[in-house]
């Protein structure tokens, strides 16, 4: 199983990035997790007559992808513009055939509440591109109280077992959709 | 009193900036409506040591505003990223300094609901950042119904009417916020 | 395949209850569709120690259903408590068995948007109940435009044709999820 | 200044009931808070041709009040009903006269995330019956980490001093609003 993840923060320390580098060093045995690099990615723009590379080359990433995480960072009490622009890019492929139908796992690290009011956002994104989101269990890391290392990397074990939980739930979830 | 009006849409014929175009040419006497250019402003990144040019001009207008609009299109049901963008760029500023507490009006053409969905994803957004929405009325125009020219002008006089209805609310309500 | 639909409204005459009395007699077949009564469903109310009979009755019907079915009117831009307050009693069943990991199908009669705001509240209310709205085809009714006669029948066809096409989906949903 | 507080929970020993004890007791001087009794209010049912006596004594004193206080449980992700159904029946007034252009104090017990789910949705409530919420400081209190004793008093003093910031916000917000 083919699995993409897409982080919605883009520096280079984030946090979130760091959920994404533990689900990816404990990818379920016989799936592969894939971090998308939205670095080059523009601003979804109508007139853009010609698709960026950047930007399809994260379109086949998510064509073949059997399953997608999305790791979202909450600014201002909603998701984070880059993870939803990747969104948007790809919902634009025709009959939105890249999205449609995946299952998907959501997790998030931020303040307090782990980023549970952007997650809500993007959930609602999820039933117009017809993504299956898991509803448990529901990642929320707190990036303040000593869940990462300097560097952005996940050491809370909580977390880590919440995280292995999800990615075994994914999995599950991925297959059901499938049959 | 200084308004200004920030768009999601990049695009050039966007029925968004259409409903912006039509308020900045309706706006009450005694009031001036500056449309903010957020084509060249990049996505927030914290590690973005020097904020680029762009940018510095989008806070410097922000600053200067005494009351906002915010142009809303719908994409998958949420805010579109150069408009969430541009407030989280906003929002950096030390203390929420250039945007606390001031008045804003929430208006967006789109589908048949007329950008509703990402109106209130936006409203959530507005609490962190203590702004204040006016709670009516509220402009939802459905960019196909014939409400827009080919260019994106707004020639639906309803419409037309209910904007001009805000831009009135809105005047008030900032000057009942700075009392 | 036995299924199980919830009204908010309370009223004789309510169109959302005329949602379900199409649905019921336009039961996809292999399927029937059972309309709970919710008009004796007291409060919950963590005090009261022994279970009203309505309660009871409620959750059998509720525990005894293949798949769901909630119709949501919109009241002042959220969920009728009435719908709200019979899954509030569903959940409290231990670990949540009556309504965990069940498909459900979200329809809604009222203003121009349809209850469309009510449902996406009630869409982050099945997240916590492990419950599995479709995604499509949503159900927007609009109870002032001709879609209901004085009865609140459904006498719209594109909205009957909506929720046959729902119901389909429901069913198929229903059969996937049980894989 | 007379201030009217709904708790949206009807059990005794409600920890959101609690919130409202401690504000009651703690009122800013110059102000009174009532807080409202909503055990004998039914569901609100357009069929009711005559108000029961109850819903009466209610919207006299939201009529009455200069400023609201709404603590907010959350069942399931969303509003707790009895809440949701006071405001339903206060809307019912003409003209929203009883509601219309008020402040608002929010607040809540419950989980981990101290009912900021539901807070959201009581928001976007507040939009339609042009209440104005206060955006800062939000009141989130953890039910089960040792801020209440076992009669649902609240004895965190964090809690309580952010109670007391909210009330004077909500003092000055209500006269700003008035002048």
């Amino acid at each position: 199983m083919n699995i993409l993840a897409i982080c919605g923060s883009l520096r280079k320390k984030s946090t979130n990035m760091g959920l994404l580098r533990f689900a990816q060093a404990n990818a379920p045995e016989g799936s592969t997790i894939t971090i998308a690099d939205l670095s080059a990615i523009p601003f979804y723009n109508a007139d853009l007559t010609q698709k960026p590379a950047a930007v399809d080359a994260l379109l086949q990433q998510v064509g073949a992808a059997d399953a997608l995480i999305f790791s979202c960072p909450e600014y201002n009490y909603s998701i984070a513009p880059a993870l939803k622009n990747a969104l948007d890019w790809a919902s634009r492929a025709p009959e939105n055939a890249l999205l449609n139908g995946k299952a998907v796992a959501l997790m998030g690290a931020g303040g307090g509440m782990g980023t549970s009011r952007a997650q809500y956002h993007l959930r609602q994104v999820c039933v117009f591109l017809n993504l299956h989101p898991l509803n448990k269990p529901e990642v929320f890391a707190n990036a303040f109280a000593g869940s990462f290392d300097g560097d952005g990397n996940l050491i809370d074990e909580k977390v880590q077992a919440t995280i292995n939980t999800q990615l075994a739930a994914l999995v599950s979830w991925a297959a059901q959709l499938k049959k």
